[in-house]
This record gives C-alpha cells, sequence and structure tokens, in this order.
C-alpha cells in the first residue's frame, strides 16, 4: 500500500461513532405528526426545569450571584476542583461513610454527574473488559463505554419485586473481565429506591468476586415519603465504591453541569485506579468555577422545606398517574418510591396493532400529542417511561389521553372476545 | 486461567494511567525548596487571573449576572450548546471564514477548550493513527492522545525565523495514518504569531497529503502592536479545519470552562467526523449553561478598549522582560508577537552546572524564588518558559533575580578562559 493518501479520505474514529445516544438514535427514527387538534405534552423530557413549575431555590440562585460577584472564582480551579468546594461535597455527603467523615482530597469535582460516570468507567475498565449496568437503565452507561471497546452486560432488574436486581443472573454475568458493577439507586427510569437489605445483597456479590462498584447517586435524597435513601457506600467497608452525584436533579439545574465523584475505599483496594481518576480529570478541567465558589452555600443553605415540595410535587404527581394508568386496562404501571419517572408494562397481546413499545409510543403521539420514551431507549421494550416533573393539570390530561388512546387500541384476547360473543348470544 | 477473581486486583485502565500531564509530572520530581529570604515569584502559572492585575471586564461580568438573574438557564442545553449562543458564537468568529459567514450548526459548545482539542483529536484519530503536533507545544495535545494510544509526531518549531514550522520536516512525518495536524496559533509556549504567507505555506502541505487541520486559536486576537491574528480557515478553501477556541484567554475567566470548535469545511470533506463530533459532545453535555446565555452579551458588549489595555498590559511586560533578559549573557530570549509567554533560550555551555532546563529551573527556584517552566514541559529542553501576565514590578524583579542566577553560574567557555588568562598574564 502506498505510504501516501491520494485523495480525501476522512474517517470518524471509531470512538466516536460508536458513541451512540441510544434516545435520539431511537426518537429521530419514529415518523411522529402531533395531532394538530390537541396540545403537545412531552412526558418525554428528562429535565425537570422544562415546565418552570420545578424551579431552583432562592438560595441555591442567591449563592451562585454571591460567587459571581466576589469575583474570586474566574480562575483555573485545581483539577479535583476548588478545596473549599470539594469539602462541602465532603461534609454533604458524609453519610456516604460508615464512619461519616469524608476527606476532601477523596472529592473530584467534573463536569456534570455524566462525566463523573465517564471518569469511573473509563478509569477502571480497559478495552475488552466488561461493566454489569442495570437493565432497565440509563442509556448513558451503554453510551460511555461502548466507543471504547468496554463491553455492557446487563443484569435483569425485576418489576415485580420493586426493581430488585435478579441476583442470581447478575452473578452468573461476572467474569475475570467484570471490571465494576454499575448500580443505578434510585434509578431511572424505574424510580425505585433500593432498600438497605437488597444493597448488601449486591455488595455481598461483589465482595465475594472482588468487583469495584460504581454508584450512581445522582438521585440521591429524591426519594418519596415512606422511603429512604441509602448510599451504597454507606453499608460496606470491604467493596470499593465510586459514589456519583451532583447538583442536577435535586437542586434543580442540570445545565449547570456540576457533578462529583467521592471515592470510598477505606482498604486501599482501587490501587492505581485512584490515580487513573485523577488523571483523567486533568484532561478537560472539570467545573464551572463560579458554581463551584457556591458549592459552600448552596449545600448548606438551601433550606429542607425547598426539597420537601419539590418531593411533595413530584409525589402527587406520581400517585395521580398511577391512580389513572392502573385503571386502564392494557397497561401495567410500577409505582415508583423515587427519582421523577414512572414505567408502565405494556400488554403486548391487548396492543396487537403496535409492533412494539416504539410504534406504541409514536401512535399516541400521532392521535393523542402525548410523548413517552419507550422503554427500549433503555434496554427494556414492552414498556413506557413517563416524566413526573410536569404541571400536575398536564399530567392529568395526559393520564385521560393514553387512556382513550389505550381504549381506542384495546384488543381483548380470544377467549375473553369468545366469552364476550357467548353473553351476548 | 479460572474465570473468576481470588482476590483484590482492581487495575487502572490504561487509559487514565497514560493520561500524562507532563508538566505536572516533571514539577513534582524536582526537589524544590525556594530561598527563605525571598518572596516567591511564580512566572510558571498560565493562568492569567493569578496575580488581580488582569481581570475580567466589567461587561463580562454584567452579562454572566443578566443570565442568571433571568432565571432561563438553568435547563440542560442542546448537546451542542443553546442556539443563540452558537449563533453568538458563529458571528464572533465570521472572520475565520474566507466568505465571512458561520452557520450556527457548525459551532459546537465545548467545556473549555480543552474538552474541544478533546473531541477534534478523539473524533478524527483512531488508535494507531497519528496526529502532528507543534514541539515546542502545549503539552495537553499529548496528554489527550497517548491515552488512546493516537500516536503523537512532532513538528519542528524554528525559533530563528520566530518559530515558524520546519516544512520539510513536517512534511517528512505524514503518512497514511496522519489524521490531522495540529496548529497552535498564537502559541503557547512561543508567543508566535503566523503570517498569512506561512499559513498558506501549512495548507499547502495539508492540501497536497489530504489532511484536515485542528486550529488551536485560544489565543485569537491575543496579538501584540505590529502583528495580526489570521485564522488558519480564513486562507483556505480546500482544507478542512476544526478550529478551536473559547473565553478562557482573552476574556480572562479560565475557570468558566467555556469553549468551542467551529467546523470548516466548504466541501463536506470532513465526511462522518462531524457526526462523530456530535457524537462526542453526547457524552457529557458541554458546558455551563449560565455562561452559554451570557455569551451573545460577553461576545459583543465587551469593548475593545478592555482587549486593548490587556495587550497593552502584556506587550510592556514582554518589552520589559526582552530588554533586560536580552543582556544576560548565556540567556537567549525570543521576543513573542502574542500570547501571554516569552521563550528563553539557555546557553547549555556557558551554564554546565546544570544537567538540563529542568536542573536550571530548580536551582533558580532554590536560589532566587522564582519559578518557570522548563522548556521540557513542553517537549523542548534547553529552554526556560516565563508568563508575561504578573503584574510589571513583580516581572522587574525576577528579571533581575535570574540576572543575578545566571551571573553566579555563567561558566566562561574554554577558549575565553583561556583568552582571559593571557590577557591578565
Ligand atoms: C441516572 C442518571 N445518571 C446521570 C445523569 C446525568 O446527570 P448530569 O446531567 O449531571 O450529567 C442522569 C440524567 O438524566 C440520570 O438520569
Ligand atoms: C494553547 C492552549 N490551548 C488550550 C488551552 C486550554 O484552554 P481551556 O482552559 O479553555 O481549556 C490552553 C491553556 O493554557 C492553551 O495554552
Amino acid at each position: 500500500p502506498a505510504k501516501q493518501r491520494t485523495g480525501w479520505e476522512i474517517k470518524a474514529s471509531a470512538l466516536s461513532l460508536n458513541t451512540h445516544n441510544r434516545i435520539r438514535n431511537i426518537v429521530e427514527a419514529m415518523q411522529i405528526k402531533p395531532n394538530p387538534n390537541k396540545a403537545m405534552i412531552p412526558l418525554s423530557i428528562g429535565d425537570p426545569t422544562t415546565f418552570g413549575n420545578l424551579k431552583a431555590a432562592d438560595e441555591t440562585m442567591k449563592a451562585v450571584l454571591r460567587s459571581l460577584e466576589s469575583g474570586k472564582f474566574n480562575g483555573y480551579a485545581h483539577t479535583q476542583g476548588h478545596e473549599t468546594s470539594r469539602q462541602a461535597v465532603a461534609k454533604y455527603s458524609a453519610h456516604q461513610r460508615p464512619e461519616g467523615v469524608i476527606d476532601p482530597s477523596d472529592v473530584l469535582l467534573c463536569s456534570g454527574c455524566s462525566s463523573a460516570l465517564e471518569y469511573c468507567i473509563l478509569a477502571l475498565a480497559d478495552r475488552g473488559q466488561n461493566v454489569l449496568v442495570p437493565r432497565p437503565g440509563f442509556c448513558l452507561y451503554h453510551t460511555l463505554a461502548e466507543g471504547l471497546d468496554i463491553e455492557v452486560r446487563y443484569y435483569e432488574l425485576l418489576p415485580e419485586q420493586k426493581w430488585r436486581a435478579d441476583l442470581v443472573q447478575l452473578e452468573s454475568l461476572i467474569d475475570k473481565n467484570t471490571a465494576a458493577l454499575l448500580i443505578n439507586n434510585p434509578s431511572n427510569p424505574c424510580g425505585s429506591v433500593y432498600d438497605e437489605a437488597h444493597l448488601q445483597q449486591l455488595v455481598a456479590i461483589c465482595e465475594r468476586h472482588y468487583i469495584p462498584i460504581i454508584a450512581d447517586e445522582i438521585y440521591e435524597h429524591f426519594v418519596f415519603p415512606g422511603s429512604r435513601h441509602v448510599a451504597v457506600s454507606s453499608v460496606t467497608r470491604e467493596v470499593p465504591v465510586l459514589s456519583c452525584g451532583g447538583l442536577t436533579k435535586r437542586f434543580l439545574v442540570p445545565g449547570w453541569r456540576m457533578g462529583w465523584i467521592i471515592v470510598h475505599d477505606q482498604h486501599q483496594r482501587l490501587g492505581t485506579a485512584v490515580t487513573g481518576l485523577k488523571n483523567m480529570c486533568g484532561r478537560i478541567l472539570g467545573s464551572n468555577t463560579i458554581i463551584q465558589g457556591a458549592l459552600p452555600d448552596i449545600l448548606t443553605k438551601t433550606p429542607q422545606c425547598y426539597f420537601d415540595r419539590v418531593i411533595e410535587t413530584l409525589y402527587s404527581n406520581a400517585q395521580l398517574a398511577y391512580k389513572m394508568l392502573k385503571q386502564v386496562r392494557g397497561l401495567n404501571p410500577v409505582m415508583p418510591n423515587g427519582a421523577m419517572y414512572m414505567m408502565i408494562g405494556l400488554s403486548k397481546e391487548h396492543f396487537s396493532a403496535f409492533k412494539d413499545d416504539t410504534h406504541f409510543v409514536q401512535e399516541l403521539v400521532n392521535e393523542q400529542s402525548v410523548f413517552c420514551l419507550p422503554g427500549s431507549c433503555f434496554a427494556y421494550p414492552g414498556y413506557l417511561r413517563i416524566v413526573l416533573t410536569v404541571p400536575s393539570a398536564m399530567l392529568e390530561e395526559a393520564c385521560v389521553r393514553i387512556a382513550e388512546f389505550c381504549y381506542t387500541h384495546y384488543k381483548k384476547d380470544n377467549r375473553a372476545l369468545i366469552e364476550d360473543r357467548l353473553l351476548e348470544d
């Protein structure tokens, strides 16, 4: 072969081409033409600030204002983030440790939780290794890993068991090349919140197989009355945990891109991986310094009543949607305990007019102008995911329309049809 | 081999371990103990805001204030950045196109120029391919590429020719696996500013070999009186150029992490690489939205007199340091035409007490408490790099101390010594 090129033949790298956004791919392949007679209701958007009903707290905003006006936070920060900002995160996250104390050097500030997850996966897993991720699960894990030839192996969550992991199936996936178990608790898209007992079971598997945990805890504290968030790192001293969090959801500021990694590794079992993580932070120098400067105040001065009110809104939306959709024949909503989503099972045999969940979603938009995400976006066909962050009147209207749609397309199964006919006769 | 692990053996990924920060590695290996009798003067820090003499413009700060107070920029932006923000960058950068018009869809906002560079390199180059980068040059290129097994090949800049590239040597590096030529203009660490003729020469090579250009133009417009910044994309319609820029340097806000990529590709020769670039932006969802919201005002309302004043400061510092150090035997400063740095050659034979530039820098700190970066940090031993952003009194004092240090350690060469002796006799 010639040593030189003889024409333009630029190609994208495999990494960049294999950085797929599954949601975008699926949504773009749909043929969507919303019903012009009905206003569009998007129950698809994972941005809680979209509708204006959920806003960042005044105290959060003021903290940023002060940080900006101080003029002290325009310069570069330390690669891991400003010391005082990391101190604030360490304090805020103290409950994640059995002993209740975190050293600021164990905190790494990142550009959003996405970046935190990217660094954890990329620092732990080499090409050809695998990471266990939940199904249904947030598609970013796949997006981040696949381009680097890191295999993603799905462990199954069981809807009938509050979306707990199928432990036997999970354990069967593990081999010498398993670099990490990724746990997303509370979960997107399930809205599930694991109790301590289940976390212990997951930790026990990791301990048995010497596998570190990446905990996506971006919905930490985002739990409904009756549930309690337990950080997986707080139930083990044996298994190293990289906890990924941030301001994004709880503080309702996704655009600010403030995320973090907290390294829990009592016995220094992560070895060189901690250096690896810190190296990764040096690639792009993390997160905006104005927000870093505001972190100490954001984390201490945003009042509990603010969080309570947000949770209240989400919880009452969850109850509303659950109650309404539970009554719809062919739908099987699973009541969430946290986060901002609800999964709804579709009874395939009763909606046989639709090829799959994606087709169902497409026709639902086209007839009713209600847009949900198909479970396929979360590697879980046969379900819909709705968001609970829309204004409740909108949610109610959406549920009415979904019910109408289901009523129109619901097909009784053959036996029922025969029985009906017999009765009618 | 057993299918399962039998003990803890977590290892960092090759990517994370090979994400080296050369500056940090070199600096940390030094044995530094500044002279306690002299106040430390760091001429090493690439953060222009460190000393308080250079500050962001009021207009820049106010634009962010308005963006924050609008409450409209807390949500997620489009993967590439908000449309209006990209429009603003497109307008601001219109001079980069021969025809003077850029479409906002050709703009991708990123988390700092670092992230822009990361995406360009990673989207264009596959494992085993190579990217041509300047020597001396900014070490981040290496940091970003090496972990992904993308080879970095150095083309030489010639200090005696205003740091122009050695075109013959550059061309000799090119083969079928050359994915891009990276041009950093104005340059860190050289402070050089290329004229149109030299850019044309570089473009001609790329055209001959069908190689796209990654242009690191973060110091765009940061040029001293008498020089003019020419964007490499403005001198070609044939060679695709990915221009990386941002607010960092010119607006003196490095911590804000606002960078961008502008795709110049008149003949669509980048092919799938544009999709690849956009995919990359989906990994961590770019830059802080408050700053995005402020971009239109920052880019149009920051007054020219502000930029002029900053340039004036840097230029007069450059003149001061050049004039003082030029007189020091054994030093060979190269007058910069832009950016914020000056390179100073060390006459090896006259400083034979020192093993190399790193050793020289170490002893300079230990005796005089003046800290420069050794050229080795930029793959260019035998030089020092100083920053021009410190207050001028501090710079003057630093130059006096450097002169004193050189005077103490300067060794005449043998012939000169002999001649001296003969004269004395
Ligand atoms: C489970 C989960 N993890 C991580 C993220 C990303 O968070 P961030 O916006 O902070 O990058 C999301 C966002 O939707 C999420 O749902
Ligand atoms: C040549 C060059 N490119 C890129 C960067 C990084 O810019 P940013 O801070 O916007 O990531 C720097 C910073 O020093 C630089 O000198």
